[in-house]
């Protein structure tokens, strides 16, 4: 099962990249991190004034409202209305249940109540209520289902499922299986497609398959779990890897070999996700430089997502919560740095991010990965995008760019 | 607060008469009750038998089937269909909104689970989900609240309130105080109709009294707790001792001064409730002679009720839990009691029961209680129960036949 994913306090996933197989492949159950030693702090006084300021702006400005409010959700109906949700494995990018599955709706009819991860203060963590009958004579269980976009998208809009009770089913198998919610998505989304093309038998699987059936969908994830046929088996290893067993490279919506995130903005995010170094929409946020109130030039796209990707590695280096990404601006991060005796000036913040950067691209490479072969499916430029249909050519374009980039960056290591 | 209760296990509540307000004066905040001791079994095969009887019983036939079911919300419904289900201050036995806070209402859109008391293996306990809203932004928050007839009956039926959401909210509210739910619901309904008739001023409580309005009574109770007004504190005595201040002692749901559970089934539950050792239905269960298929004769009511106290006397001194008692029959109990070294034959279980019950009539005439004066107030004869309108003449019949059997029971003493 390659899309196994590791679990941190609950409601938290490291879901991408299959570090739960690894994990798995070395008989490792898990990690558990604890440490008794202080920090000295030099100056106290500046350290308690940085402190105050990150705080207070994390509660008491809008830097991180939204996370709080509806959470990550209230994208849906932002995405639906710029035709930017991927529906039904990226046939389209709206889908006309959006409004039933919205974070509005959740928040309306299911939230129980947000928590924090340890020690922060702002709770973005979106818990719903899953009731499930189990028996006659009124037997029913419940669990709180913890919701977001990614998983509102990859086991809601990307496999046709419109109701809430249907998504936060598909989130509690998932989460009783320990599956990656989008790579689970991505793949049930092909074979759904697959199957309906004659690529695939789903009598493999137990049960047919279809957009919008929850049960066929909780079947499909127990028997890839089981891997008690072929088809099972391969479904395990993700959609690209199906896809080339069965056909249907076309429509299996990977990047860079990862499941796609839920946004179908434009050509940043598909760049963005095949060159990132974890092939992540939040290594370098291509979906949100998408949605500039303008067109951008290749060149703003290519060099915006690499210096997004360069700051971010600076950024996640300090294990700062990319929510917090707007508190987090330089000064503060100065600051914050100087306030416990690192005396850096920008011009080190800098250097530390080009740095973090041109060392993941060495070790992706020295794994074996290639940037020059990088292609996207063909899905990606069938369906309209909020930017209107892309074009593979700019794309081919934008990677060739990028790795002129790319060749100045090693050259200046 | 005369009706503050000692609450067991989370979900159990020792509700009547007082035991809280007792506590409190006492200023004693709970009592831990642990033990290490073996019971030597002298015969363990035996044993072995009868437990396995006991328990095959309980989990293999209906005789406990209906409190995991529905649990006695099942009684709603029931009661409803008979016209026994008082409804605003007992001004009527069917309440138009039945259907929406009956047991099946609960039990298709709020219960979250069944849970058991410590060691049974029934989970009559239904928990049911109240989530609230508390700030802007989509705060809300969530909590299990245990529901039963009573409850129903007492913080919906009785109060007007026809939704499952208001109930649940007065449930938690009586629970945050630590209040009995019948005594608050009985009191709250008095003055509601004493409010309308012009004998007391709610601008005493802060809010106005309305049957069906859940705001005005969370905030009476809250009042009520706080005890800031005459009002207030008079009806934290109940609802007997605010009519004897205010007047309204014809409606003041009580019968020998405890306030009246769920039933307006005829004149065995309002005799059992006037002449039961604690004045509970369930000390004589006069609510289910009334509902045998025929007419009772007045020996039939007064014995039939003697008779089934001093039999559910020697069962809770087995602390037998009431709702096992069709599993607990005669010959169960005797077995059970010869498989642990106690001989007992059928006689020395009646003479137990008679002695209990003897011992208990005496204790509460030592403390003043007076058998002879004993009246229901007239709103038990308004308003039509299952059996029609009850005649006051024949409840005095009943009353004094009673007494008779009383006589004769402490002769033979």
């Amino acid at each position: 099962m390659r899309y196994a994913l590791v679990n941190c306090e609950t409601y938290r996933h490291f879901g991408r990249l299959g570090l739960g197989a690894v994990f798995g492949s070395k008989l490792l159950k898990g990690i558990y991190i604890s440490g008794d030693c202080d920090f000295p702090i030099p100056d106290r006084k500046a350290y308690n004034k940085v402190y105050t300021d990150i705080y207070k702006r994390m509660i008491e400005t809008e830097a991180m409202q939204k996370y709080h409010d509806l959470g990550t959700p209230v994208n849906i109906l932002a995405l639906q209305e710029l035709g930017a949700l991927p529906t039904r494995n990226l046939q389209s990018g709206r889908f006309e249940m959006a409004h039933e599955i919205s974070g509005e709706a959740f928040a309306d009819h299911d939230l129980l109540r947000k928590v924090a991860c340890a020690g922060c203060p702002i709770g973005c963590i979106h818990i719903g209520l899953l009731r499930q009958q189990f028996g006659p004579e009124h037997e029913y269980s419940w669990a709180g289902m913890s919701y977001d976009h990614e998983v509102l998208y990859s086991l809601g809009t990307l496999l046709g499922v419109g109701t809430r009770h249907g998504i936060l089913r598909l989130i509690n198998r998932v989460a009783q299986k320990g599956l990656d919610a989008i790579g689970t998505g991505v793949t049930l989304a092909w074979a759904t497609e697959a199957a309906g093309r004659g690529l695939i038998d789903t009598r493999e699987l137990g049960k047919s398959l279809a957009f919008g059936d929850v049960e066929g969908y909780e079947n499909a994830i127990d028997a890839i779990v089981a891997g008690k046929s072929e088809l099972a088996r391969t479904l395990a290893l993700g959609a690209a890897a199906a896809a080339e067993r069965y056909g249907g490279s076309d429509f299996a919506l990977t990047l860079g070999g990862n499941p796609v995130a839920g946004y179908h903005t434009g050509y940043a995010n598909v760049l963005g996700q095949l060159v990132g170094a974890r092939h992540s929409h939040v290594d370098n946020a291509g979906y949100s430089l998408d949605q500039k109130p303008r067109e951008l030039s290749d060149e703003e796209i290519v060099d915006g997502l690499i210096a997004e990707e360069q700051e971010r590695d600076a950024l996640t280096s300090l294990a700062i919560c990319l929510f917090a990404r707007k508190v987090y601006d330089r000064p503060t991060v100065l600051a914050a740095l100087n306030a416990i005796g690192i005396p850096w000036h920008e011009e080190d913040w800098v250097a530390l991010g080009k740095r973090i950067y041109r060392d993941k691209v060495a070790l992706k490479e020295s794994l074996g990965f290639d940037y020059r072969t990088l292609q996207a499916p063909a899905r990606f430029f069938e369906t309209p995008s909020m930017h209107g249909k892309l074009e593979p050519e700019r794309l081919r374009r934008l990677l060739a760019l990028f790795n002129e980039r790319l060749d100045a960056i090693r050259a200046a290591a």
